[in-house]
């Protein structure tokens, strides 16, 4: 039995090391184009940045290694051009290797827009350990670095190249950085990457490089010793759809075990879509994931699972700051009906030294099911979509959310803890005990209805929405015929900071039998929303 | 409509103040025997220490507060003396107050143990305000104090004062400190308090307390200045007992909606316990919900939904570690058949700096499905203990550990995060692909297999079992001759430092159809359960 794995990175080297831990007397070789295996490719930024400081902590292991602890035959420096599945050979470096199996892990390149000078020399990407011990070569003297695309990639070297002293810009075409995640949550990770000293340039692409400067779509132009090019990346298949194997954009369409079209073939990792979806997940846990579940189809195929749906999980560090989100976001809801809900809690007992808030988003069914969640903050930003994730994962209600018993003492969580908040919130929301309003909905607001400022009369002095009418939240009873009067018939719409407030009040006004509704996260989501075209006016 | 609350803390408060937000026309009235209400009972520890600086720091809520914001009669100093629930009439305070629904919230008091001397003016709780600003007054000028009982509350007492520069002893009948958690676990908590400075005296009480002194059963005495007696809680339910309301092992027995024997009478928190249980679980995530779901039970009964069965989950700091628990432990799963599993993972990338080992055990059943988790480790402790609480509450088996996508990035967390390695383990077991063994298999493997270490001959040589052969992982193929030699039949039992190389080494033998097993959690654990009665060699 010969198994030839191609690709000795994430997907690769767990299918590798499975076959060999379930097969002692197989012969497994492992083929990779680059001169290094089972690296830290996620650590590359932090190398360039100085955190990591040795290139040897990027080479998890080598070849050497590899042999010596599993038996597997890993071959660098080795590009496959050919397959021909019926007769099960590969072409390698010119020679040819008949195999049993086949394993497709080759992994994914950098998408390369059609942007004149991208080929100068100043221009790098940062896919390999080589791309990484050439950027950090450069980058200890500092001057002005741009970085076109800011996706987690994009924003991890900013943040690296901030570090080392560079001049920095981050330059997104899409509207705002970090593509994948909501509006409102972007904004805080674009705060921070400012108040690090970064120039964010969202909604602006670059239309051409010179060997000293970027030329932005918009006429503005960027100097630029260094260019990190991290625009996105793309199967690496071409060799494989020559050989018939079926692709779809790019990728080797895979069924539940990893099966391609061709028989004795499986893929996995980046170059790999599972059958039912559109592209690739191109993140390391799957790509580790679908590797032992291959060798498990090929060794014990009566005990192979099936590979789930990767749900996209993914979280990225800017200076003091951890956004992360897993499932769905708006872009893959786009069309189905959903609720999304906006909170505020601390990571931990508010009355507990050090307490900050995050921001919390969580989009679910009308059925309650729980299908993405988004958050930004200091601390306890991991934990939180972690659980959301396996939430995710089970198929769990907002309502299951509440039930949840998640560890508390003061200086790790609340006796109610940001997940059970979600799910409370998300509850009302079913029930029909709580109706929200949007950041979409405020000219419509500012228009059709009066909005009430539940805040105290200090915080609505520091600003406030235009024609917003103050009633701390401890007046509305006192204060109701007021109300009313000032509504004059109008919908009623209740702000505060962050929800909390002006769900109490919209408790009370709701049992009145007002039209009413409270902003979903307060004022802090709308000017995370609208950023800093929101109109506020001072005083009172 | 009168609802009427006693008891106004955590469960308490949480049926008072959902009522209100679900009948805004309800007389809600709280009655709490204490001066406070609402406070923060899980930061006395903390107020103690000094970190949490203010008494106005526990408030978390006012009556005047409570009061503004949500329309609450709360009257404290007001003590509860008789139920009539024919009449559904209760007296307090020696007057009369009729009511339509009845929640009982009356918490849990310490137990005193029938020590002489308890009664003593040095002989502290820490279950109100008003301990703890008693006992932080008497902590400014350190002196010696013992702690009696090791509990969560004890271990943060003992931390507490240790900062204060105290000379503290705790003191714990059980065989080990924080008796819920196991063995392999408590010992690292053991070997913090200690590194604090802490006297740790376990499987030993208190005989009797002087003025000065606290006898010990097995005859030492220690020097007290300050006691903090933490031997636990019993729910106080005497009147309620009294008036007819079913009771059990002291605690308010209730149904799924909170329900109690008597019509119009519900119960949560410390007091009471699920009909299907045998005791109360004294945590306040669980008694917020009980209290919120009462409150969804008497007003929109068709929207409330049942009580979960609380899982326990647990979190305590001591100094820089962390440990915690959910679900069952060992004793819980007596007499049922289940796997342990122990691992060693980092909190993040190995090669991103700071990493740290972790100590992690899952129980889980024959058909896979996780029962419980523990933990120990400076960093991460509380994400993977919430995640497996999750998981827990899902009724995920150890496969679906495998298919949750965690957050990561090399700060956070690692490609196969801890939570995957420990589904994986766990699906090896359950596979038949390892064969663990544990602390309790030592005497006879001793006696009867040959025990191979595969560690490096340099950690070998810095101490191992007795009678063990050093061979490293590496090279098991290649003495494979000299290994079955040394066995001369006899089965072999591996085991390195933390379970991964032995895992290899275990595959390799195991295909050599030798009567193989590979120690769970390695030496780590082996030491971290045997603690420093193992018998180590050292040299090669």
């Amino acid at each position: 039995m010969r198994l030839i794995v191609v690709g000795g990175v994430a997907a690769g080297m767990s299918a590798a090391a499975r076959a060999r831990r379930l097969d002692e007397s197989a012969e497994i070789i492992v083929l990779e184009r680059g001169p290094h295996v089972s690296f830290a490719n996620c650590g590359l930024p932090y190398f360039v940045g100085g955190e990591i400081p040795n290139e040897s902590d990027l080479l998890v292991q080598t070849p050497q290694s590899l042999q010596q602890s599993l038996n597997l035959d890993v071959r660098v420096n080795h590009e496959v051009t050919a397959v021909d599945t019926a007769a099960k050979v590969i072409t390698v470096n010119g020679y040819s290797l008949k195999y049993d199996a086949l394993v497709l892990a080759p992994g994914a390149t950098a998408v390369r827009p059609p942007i004149p000078g991208l080929d100068l020399p100043h221009v790098h990407t940062l896919r390999s350990v080589g791309d990484a011990v050439e950027v950090a070569s450069v980058a200890k003297q500092p001057g002005n670095a741009v970085i076109l695309g800011a996706g987690f990639i994009g924003v991890e070297a900013a943040e690296a190249l901030a570090f080392r002293g560079w001049n920095v810009s981050i330059v997104e075409l899409a509207e705002h950085v970090l593509p994948p995640v909501e509006r409102e949550i972007a904004s805080i990770a674009t705060r921070e990457l400012e108040r690090l000293g970064i120039h964010v340039i969202a909604g602006v692409g670059a239309s051409e490089v010179s060997a000293t400067q970027v030329l932005l779509t918009d006429g503005r132009q960027l100097d630029a010793d260094l260019i990190i090019l991290s625009a996105g990346v793309r199967p690496d298949t071409e060799i494989f759809a020559d050989a018939g194997i079926e692709t779809k954009n790019g990728a080797i369409v895979i069924d539940r075990h990893g099966r391609t079209s061709a028989p004795h073939v499986w893929a996995a990792g980046d170059a790999a879509v599972l059958h039912d979806m559109n592209r690739p997940v191109a993140l390391a846990g799957p790509a580790n994931r679908g590797g032992r579940y291959i060798a498990d189809d090929i060794f014990t195929p009566e005990l192979a699972r099936k590979f789930p749906t990767p749900l996209g999980t993914a979280i990225v560090r800017i200076g003091k700051l951890t956004v992360a989100m897993t499932g769905a976001n708006r872009a893959a809801l786009a069309g189905r009906t959903y609720h999304t809900i906006h909170l505020h809690p601390t990571q931990h007992a508010g009355y507990f030294p050090g307490a900050q808030a995050m921001s919390l988003l969580v989009h679910y069914g009308v059925d309650g099911t729980v299908m993405g969640a988004q958050a930004a903050g200091t601390d306890g930003v991991d934990k939180r979509i972690d659980v959301l994730a396996t939430a995710i994962r089970a198929g769990m209600t907002v309502d299951d959310l509440i039930d949840l018993d998640l560890s508390y003492a003061p200086p790790y969580g609340s006796a109610k803890d940001a997940i059970n908040m979600a799910g409370m919130i998300g509850q009302n929301v079913l029930d029909g005990e709580i109706r929200l309003w949007y950041a979409s909905d405020l000219p419509w607001a500012q228009e059709n209805a009066l909005i009430i400022d539940v805040r105290s009369e200090a915080e609505f002095a520091s600003g406030h929405l235009p024609g917003a009418l103050c009633v701390p939240h401890t007046q509305i009873r006192a204060r109701l015929d007021q109300i009313t009067a000032a509504a004059d018939g109008r919908p009623i719409r209740l702000i505060c900071k962050s929800g909390m407030r002006s769900y109490l009040a919209y408790r009370i006004l709701a049992q009145q039998g007002i039209d009413v509704a409270t902003f979903s996260g307060g004022m802090t989501t709308l000017a995370d929303t609208l950023g800093p075209t929101l109109v506020v006016e001072k005083g009172m």
